[in-house]
Formats: C-alpha cells, sequence, structure tokens
C-alpha cells in the first residue's frame, strides 16, 4: 500500500460503514481537521519538542491526515497535483535567494 | 507521481534550499500547521460549505498536507502506515453496530 | 471604563451599526475566534517568546477577546461568574497537592 | 465582582500556588489558549449552533477567558485599552456604509 488512493479507500469505505456522510460536509470537515490539529499541538504544549510523546504523534497525525484526505475527497482533489502546485507558487512568494535562512513571512522579505 | 514519498522528497527539496530545516522543530511545525488549518477553515467563516471558493480551498488544503508531510519526516513515520493503524483503533472505538448514523462522540455511544 | 459590560456594549454597537449580528450564529462566533487565536499564534511561529512583537499581540490578543465577549453575549453569560466558577471546578481537578510544580494533566496525576 | 482585575487575581493567584509560572512563557500561554478554543468548537462539530450543549460551553468559554487573561497580564496589558483600541482599528477597516450587511473581509470590500 503506497498511494494516497489507498488510504483514500479505507477512509471512505470507513466513512460508509457507519453512514457518516451525512455529517460529512466540508466546512465541518475543516472543523474536525482543526480539532485533530490541536490534539496534535496539546502534545507539546508546556514542552520542547523532544519531550513529546512520538507514540501520540503518530495517532493525533494520523487523524489529520484523515480528515485532510476525506477533505480532499470531498471536492475530488489529486492530493498530488494540488500539493505540487503549491509548491512552485511557494517558489515564486519565497526564492531562494531572498528566504535562505531566515524565518520572515514573504511579505516581510 | 502517484505517492507520500515523491511529495516528501519535493517538500524537503524545497525546504532544505532555504536552509529551513533550523526552524522545522517538531512543535514549531506543529504550530504551523495549526495556522494552516485555520486558514483552511476561514474560507468557511460566516458561510455554508457550498459558498466556500475551492481554488483557495485547494492552496490552504495544500498548505495542510505539506506541513503534516515535513512533521511526518521529522520522525521518519510512514504515512500509510500510521494512518491504517489508526483507522484499526477507531473501528474498535467506533464499531458499526453503535456508531452508524450517529456523529456522537466513542464516549458517549 | 473598568468592566466588561463596557466592552460588551462597545462590541455590540460596532456590530449592530453593520448589521453583523445575522451573521454571529455562535458556531460561526467561535470559529473565528479559534482564527483570532491562530493569528496571535502565529506571531510566535518559529521564534522563541522574547522574539515576538508585542504591539502586534495586543492587536490579536485584543480581536481574541471580542469575539469572546460577543460569544458569551449570545448565551447572556456573565463572564466573572463562568471563569470564577470554571477556577472553583479547576482547583478541584488540579489539588495544590499533587499539582504544584507539574504540567501534568489531571487524569495523569 | 465586576472587572478584569478581580479575575486576573484569582486567575494569577490560582497559578502561583501550583508554582506553573514556570511554564507560562506567551508561546505556550498562547499554544494552551488554541487548544481551549478548539475544544469550544468541538462542542459544535456536526451541529448546527442550537444544538450545542450550553453548560459545556461556559467551562470552555471560561478556559479560553482565563489564558487570554494570563497571557495579558505577562505583557501587562489593560484589557479595555486594547479591545477600545483595536474597535476603533476596525471601525476604519470597515466603514458602516462599506461594512453594513455583508461578511466580507476589509481587502475585498
Amino acid at each position: 500500500m503506497k498511494n494516497w488512493e489507498d488510504l483514500k479507500n479505507i477512509l471512505v469505505e470507513f466513512r460508509n460503514e457507519r453512514d457518516w456522510e451525512r455529517f460529512h460536509n466540508p466546512k465541518d470537515l475543516a472543523l474536525a481537521l482543526s480539532i485533530e490539529v490541536s490534539e496534535l499541538n496539546e502534545l507539546f504544549l508546556w514542552k520542547k519538542s523532544e519531550e513529546a510523546d512520538v507514540e501520540k504523534i503518530k495517532d493525533e497525525l494520523a487523524d489529520v491526515f484523515a480528515y485532510a484526505i476525506l477533505l480532499a475527497e470531498k471536492y475530488n482533489l489529486d492530493i498530488n497535483e494540488i500539493v505540487s502546485n503549491k509548491v512552485l507558487k511557494n517558489a515564486e512568494k519565497y526564492p531562494v535567494d531572498k528566504a535562505k535562512g531566515t524565518s520572515k513571512k514573504y511579505n516581510e522579505l
């Protein structure tokens, strides 16, 4: 099992078996995604990165991917395509000669 | 281009060309992920799902995937493995006969 | 001007002059609050606390309070009352003798 | 008990009794705030506004205020002042004649 399509199929099957599609409108899927990301962030709260529990990170990050994939599915998006396209846009916003070694936002470069 | 590895390689190359690895500790990557998810959610603010701008959703969802993949890369996680494992755990928390057609949390089923 | 009521009145007047009450259902107000909190968090991204821009923090934290107050207003909540009550609950979850000097969650104490 | 100062004093005392000031740097306080806001948003997930549990909203919104007040305290901010100042700025960004009855962002007005 190597690609997005496989995961998407597993997640859609899980959803459909439970008849959850009725709840999965894009607005609520995006909200669910934000809640999972928050649970991931909580693993780092009051801590340094290296103090976080990696086993819990796996679980929370998995939930993040799950909702992100389900949201992409709602719009029939090709994940490789949207990410590749965005990297190209970001390369224009953050040209290597200006962005190298700085964490500034593009509008401050 | 069909799988996570390809995207990971593109993102790592983008990061390394800009010498950004120094900023990319897991805690800040998780925080960056939460900020991108918030930008995605903003596209639905004060709106119904169908009023959101799909082109903007593509861009923001792409950023979400980008940081999620970069965070997975930090821990050398296999995305298919962690998501598949989490689906199995969720199947136990949400058995079909109890979870079907309800949006209740597992601890309320 | 010393209390919540004054701020609430300013915010409600601002809202009503713009005829925005129609958009301000609790679900979207909570979402707006999350977006403002994310903008606040972005001021700390890739940084140590002391590197963040305090003037920007003032502005973003102000937006956080604004939406939190408007959400409280929707339910006619007395902010002092709900916070005081929650502090009492938290005092039970985090008794001084167990919680002193540790950042553990109550269910791990 | 009617104003910010009273709540701030309660919260600071609660914090200091537990020796938690060591954890409460601004970056982590902002992160804690985002986690509480996410728990508040979860009360609306898969639901309409009116289906959310108001008693739980009180508790989660209280936690939001608590961390927002503690963050303001870190910078010795006067909450009435920062919110009033931000309302004035927002009044410029959203003049009544342009912003009335629309949920557009200021840069789209």
